[in-house]
């Protein structure tokens, strides 16, 4: 099976769809990968897409991307709710198939040097690809925002780029590259028309809470049901099926059933994969005994 | 999502493996379309192999197959201890992804008219792409075999093919096209050394005994425990995780429990889909949600 590997670069331009398109085309250029989801928000002034390929194919195409929106943004006139740091904010590698956290880590490197030497801008690295502890935290690497790290680049040491200058580029600011686990959003809703039930169940199940690993949960009022509404950090430690049997389990006990669930967006292969593992104790079961896997191969 | 076709060619030629390898290569030929899984058994003296990809290249490829096979094997001359009437001896069509079961009848009569008039040999059409209520089950349109199909083809009304000539190809005989589900091999072991626990548990859960529909079970005894396996003979109407946990449940009340299962061979992504979709209530979750698929839409 193919090696595959996920992209999400959010930019700073949300509001004109001319700009937006452009960026999003860059990244269509590049063979062999497949550029969906594009996502803008006007208050937030910020856009983001989907690049799933193999691993050389993805780096190439976000890097077509950035090349775009370095020309079209700038930061000295951006304004938005969301924090950013950049025009190119931040761009995460994400594993999905056939590749390992390290590959991820290593694709975030390559492309922050190739950003950073031949478009100058100063590269963060985070998460996964994180050189100093303190950079892992996304918001801890973006605090001070643009307009506050465009000083401190140049005379904090703690601010000192992983690659290129120790100052921002004029238009484009600096960008956090990085490695991270795939998230799934999943939604589960309960048969109640109590909030406060799916608070309390997200509060049971949430890692923070000592609850599951890798979990983080709340409760939310949707429709006029109570639901849990969960991201899965690592789907490895705590799948879909794990924690919707926790929450069954946990409902139960308040006499309350579960009306349905929902998957939010995608997800990848490899957890249903798990989930059939898992459930049906069948140890041996591998993706690539999935028909459709034969044809990407 | 792309259209997904399956084709298993079953040839007349189990012994020379040039031959079979012709034939193969032939099937490879075509591009857009993967080719796997070639199997062939000496004392059956017949070889199959699998054919996946979109309706159109999936036909293509088995017609060049075809006609490698024609030009190799003589039935006049071939011995096996399986049924067989011709040197290509069943070509079945199967629906993997955004195919209907229609779809795949109208493909078994496109081969069948051009089996029938390029290369002047009789087609019968059977199983779901069957003309006739007596040619729906294999074995009935077989009966005879090669040998005795030969001189009851020019004589018996009921014996004229759906396509083509009433007389056999002098040494490709005739060939029978068809329909038909996806079939899911599925073992299920028991912890327990009793074969007549695995043998009472089949013939709960088989269709022909009252059971699950679309389910057919033997009992055996594999590596010394007793195993139930499974044809899922439409995974629509009971998939792997239901007779999964029937079997549990039957299990459970003989005091016995569930060793592990196996998925024996290939499965389509929309079974996996569809056990999401059942054992988690998500109703709304689609194929199309699984990542992997956005590269091959």
């Amino acid at each position: 099976m193919k090696k595959l590997v996920e992209c999400v670069p959010n930019f700073s331009e949300g509001k004109d769809r001319g700009k937006i398109n452009k960026i999003f085309n860059g990244a269509q250029k590049v063979k062999g990968v497949k550029v969906f989801e594009l996502e803008w928000d006007k208050s937030h002034n910020r856009s983001l897409f989907t690049i799933v390929g193999e691993p050389n194919d993805v780096l190439k195409s976000v890097f077509e991307s950035i090349k775009v929106a370095i020309k079209l943004i700038d930061m000295e006139k951006h304004h938005g709710e969301h924090p950013r740091i950049g025009a190119i904010d931040v761009v995460p590698f994400i594993p999905v198939s056939g590749v390992s956290m390290k590959e991820c880590i290593a694709l975030a490197n390559k492309l922050g040097r190739k950003v950073a030497e031949e478009l100058k801008i100063p590269v963060y690295l985070y998460e996964e690809a994180a050189k100093k502890k303190d950079r892992r935290n996304l918001a801890d690497v973006r605090r001070g925002q643009y307009e506050g790290l465009r000083e401190e680049i140049k005379t904090k040491r703690d601010k000192k780029p992983d690659y290129g200058p120790s100052e921002f580029h004029k238009t484009a600011g600096a960008v956090v590259i990085g490695a991270r686990k795939y998230l799934i959003a999943y939604n589960v809703n309960l048969d109640s028309r109590d909030v406060e039930v799916a608070k309390d169940i997200a509060s049971e199940i949430r890692e923070k809470g000592g609850g599951l690993p890798a979990v983080k949960a709340m409760g939310f009022k949707v429709d006029g049901y109570a639901q849990v509404s969960i991201n899965l950090v690592d789907y490895e430690k705590t799948n879909i099926d794990k924690v919707y049997f926790e929450i069954e389990k946990l409902a139960k006990k308040k006499k309350i059933s579960i009306k349905n669930s929902e998957i939010y967006g995608m997800i990848p292969l490899n957890s249903l994969v798990k989930m059939v593992k898992d459930q049906l104790k069948a140890d041996g079961f591998k993706v690539d005994q999935v028909l459709e896997t034969k044809i990407f191969e």
